[in-house]
């Protein structure tokens, strides 16, 4: 039954559910021993200060959760496998240090954002190079054929060829290759070109999870939603059939990361079980930077990093609501020397809050427009 | 793009989602004026009082939801399609009586009990009956061959033929048929005992359902997460590849119900907007009769109604916890003269109220048992 990618997808989010719920009690109260709660900054917020005392660093359970289950049942040999398990532990690693740095050193902001700034670029470049010069990570295309039965298929010709190609959603001829973007004929342009926009891509989005990450639930269940699309779109990249009936892109062995993709389902579900509202523990850095940067590495490998401002809308949303509060404030303090404000507060959840809707609900709405968005990225499939 | 089952599903979800968004503040602002608000039974628990004033009933949209992008998307002489139709509107228009009558008679159980079990039996009998005597209500069987790719089974030899085997979940020789559970050769004695069965499952999971509606947005959230994974059994049932690789009885035309689960998730998902916690409005019978009964009915066509207690687990044990707490009270009255008690309350979602949980996270908890008993029920496809 092993070689059944399916089973072990189901397998993977089985274990992943079992470790972060059933160990994830014993992590809440060493935390809470070893912290003396992290100490929240006061935002004037209904209900905030009950929330002194809530542990955080409860991103720990869930790299465990996604670590182990792919440990055990994906193929350990895979290029891909091995990339998203350096994201995944390196960022969670900085996340760490970062909360470490917060809860125990009581210095907020300083030391802590050099940290996950140089892990953001450190995993940006080792997952750029690696896509980029990896004799491992190719595109495969078929020879043309009427025909689309799967003996056909299996029968066909094909080359597997390195490329820095990448999909353009929503559009018929859905192709986009970077090296277009390197004026100069050098290779070695077109690598840094590439190894940029990796960084680019790993930096926005775990800053973005990072941020969507200040109210009970909303960071992991966000995560989740998008981790089960990324893994649809592991199994159709990765399967010769599927993509082919959908006109994916075929990746020979991203179907792989379908194992990772459901470890990470199932580690965010499974956090859910105590980080509900009223959450009882907090992911911290620790988780959200981990989630963003394997979400982003995922969108990347199967070459859907296009698709990000659809699929990971609310990460992107709540980063921008940050950017435009704060430049709107800069802008009119300077103009009219007092600082105006869009929202009444950023990021976005925040807002809400303050507009006095219940912060369950503002969770369970966010969720809501996540599986819209998910939806909306799985359209595309089709609409090509 | 029309044909395909796939674009049809995603747009029955966009649609449903949107109309219980869109449309969903307006029938509460009308539900609420026209209702003086439920007159809840007052239980002793944290918050309660609070809920006086929701207004019930907002199953209509639920069923308003489903409805409208299955008459839209779905093939309308599909007698599977049919069937869901009739079993959403009829138990809607009996959930809506009961729902009448325990608002505007103050009439809380008597009269109301009695319209919901002949609700549920009349459903059972049109849809026994039909499954049982209609000529396109049949399972395929297509000649062995050790050959299994597209192109040979799209050619291979077929029967279609009427029969009232059913899937037996986690053994490898997995059939049942109730025509065995006959004594005698009497052909109406077979339809009898298919008919009851039936009737047994649309009460029980109808019941179920309804039983489950006791805290905001627990039975929505557990409808939506059952109705995915029928969406699943669904699509691969009628699909001959699929349902061929994963050795899924193969039920010519189910495909169809693809696009009724998809638009009933969309439905359940979007009703939370308003129906998560703290909750704006209740389903009321009108939605929970409904959203039981059409669960009961997919599995059955889906001949996977004994996943059901798998499936189904949270309304299996909400109902369980009401006959055990009550039977147990009586049994110990008579023996002791005094009732004693299992649960400090029944349903067993007030047994955790009154353990002082929080009411947001106990739904949030029921709802990752509902997505484990849902791994659970598709692990069972590969189990075999």
């Amino acid at each position: 039954m092993f070689q059944y990618i399916s089973f072990r997808a189901g397998m993977a989010t089985l274990i992943s559910l079992l470790i972060t719920i059933t160990f994830g009690k014993s992590l809440i109260n060493l935390l809470q021993k070893k912290q003396v709660g992290e100490s929240i900054r006061d935002l004037g917020l209904a209900g905030q200060m009950e929330k002194k005392g809530t542990p955080t660093m409860g991103g720990l359970i869930i790299i465990a959760a996604i670590v182990i289950p792919t440990l055990l049942f994906a193929k350990l040999e895979n290029i891909y496998v091995i990339l998203l398990l350096i994201t995944t532990i390196v960022l969670g690693v900085i996340g760490f240090i970062d909360d470490y740095i917060k809860v125990f050193k009581k210095n907020k902001e300083g030391l802590a954002g050099k940290f996950k700034v140089f892990g953001q670029i450190l995993v940006g470049l080792i997952v750029g190079t690696t896509l980029y010069f990896s004799d491992e990570v190719v595109i495969r295309e078929f020879q043309e054929s009427g025909d689309n039965t799967e003996e056909v298929v299996q029968a066909r010709e094909y080359t597997d060829f390195k490329s820095t190609t990448t999909t353009i959603p929503f559009v018929k001829n859905n192709e986009l290759d970077y090296s277009k973007l390197n004026p100069t004929n050098i290779d070695w342009v077109t690598a840094g070109i590439y190894v940029l926009i990796v960084i680019f891509f790993v930096t926005a989005i775990s800053n973005g999870a990072n941020i969507t990450d200040g109210i009970d639930g909303l960071a992991a269940g966000t995560s989740a939603i998008i981790g089960l699309t990324l893994a649809i779109f592991a199994y159709i990249s990765g399967n010769a059939i599927f993509s082919d009936y959908l006109n994916v892109m075929f990746i020979p062995n991203s179907g792989e990361l379908v194992i990772f993709c459901t470890a990470f389902v199932g580690a965010c579900v499974g956090f859910l079980w105590y980080n509900s509202f009223p959450a009882q523990v907090f992911m911290g850095d620790t988780g959200s930077l981990s989630l963003g940067g394997a979400i982003a590495v995922l969108a990347l490998v199967l070459r859907k990093e296009l698709l990000i401002p659809v699929l990971c809308g609310i990460f992107v949303i709540e980063n921008l609501s940050v950017i435009m509060q704060v430049s709107y404030f800069k802008y009119t303090k300077k103009k009219y020397g007092e600082g105006r404000r869009i929202f009444k507060m950023s990021p976005l959840h925040h807002h809400y809050q303050k507009s006095e809707i219940p912060e369950a609900k503002i969770v369970t709405r966010f969720w809501i427009v996540g599986i819209l968005l998910a939806i909306m990225t799985l359209a595309t499939l089709k609409l090509r």
